[in-house]
């Protein structure tokens, strides 16, 4: 039963209290089951793919008080949403450096649905593993 | 991340092709995968849960040939329905046997889908497990 290792995609965000470089709790939740519920003792078994979807920002609340005087000033906004989301990966990425399990991630832009599902199509894991949002299972 | 066994319930279901006791190939194909790409070599961290759901026969054409004489006719029919069941799970259970994972069978009537549904609801498991039927993952 031995073979490759499992590539386990993991679609992660920020949390909405806390904002980044903080995981959401469904993100937290979904990471700890893995490690847990099929990762177990088998670190070496598993490769994590964790994907992080910047949704743009749709009514532009959070940048209220900002002010936009050149096209450098959209540019630093970019690239500080690029920071925040590195942040937040980075988390995910050193939890699994110390527990031994390899890991890769990056960051995409889109609606997360869409996005999540042309990843999974583009790099063909054998599992895809998103929060339940708190829902629960049923 | 060490903890309880991880409880994956699988439906599964005999082959359309050859009848029972032999399985259907994506009921196979779930059952190998289940084993390759989730438990690995971590044989101790998984209890397998098989649930087989008979369906009723809707159009009766597997007994067209059967005479019903009195009552005990089709008791023994139902008995030999749940025997081929029985015999189905068994191939999964000695497999599982062979490798050294925990696991438990059982029967159920009804339709697929909705005592699946209810079966999970009750017994709980982290993971359920089904066959693509063929379809594949896009």
């Amino acid at each position: 039963m031995e073979g490759e290792s499992t590539r386990v995609m993991m679609g992660v965000n920020e949390s909405m209290i806390k904002g980044y470089p903080h995981e959401s709790i469904s993100s937290r939740g979904a990471f700890e089951w893995t490690l847990q519920k099929i990762i177990c003792s088998n670190t070496s078994g598993f490769k994590l793919l964790f994907l992080h979807v910047q949704a743009p920002d749709k009514d532009g609340f959070d940048d209220m008080d900002s002010v936009y005087a050149s096209p450098d000033d959209f540019k630093s906004l970019r690239q500080r949403d690029k920071a925040r989301g590195i942040h937040l990966l980075e988390c995910f990425v050193n939890r699994c450096h110390e527990i031994g399990v390899q890991c890769e991630a990056w960051i995409k832009k889109g609606d997360p649905k869409e996005v999540i599902c042309h990843e999974v199509k583009r790099v063909r894991p054998n599992l895809l593993i998103v929060g339940s949002r708190g829902l629960g299972p049923f």
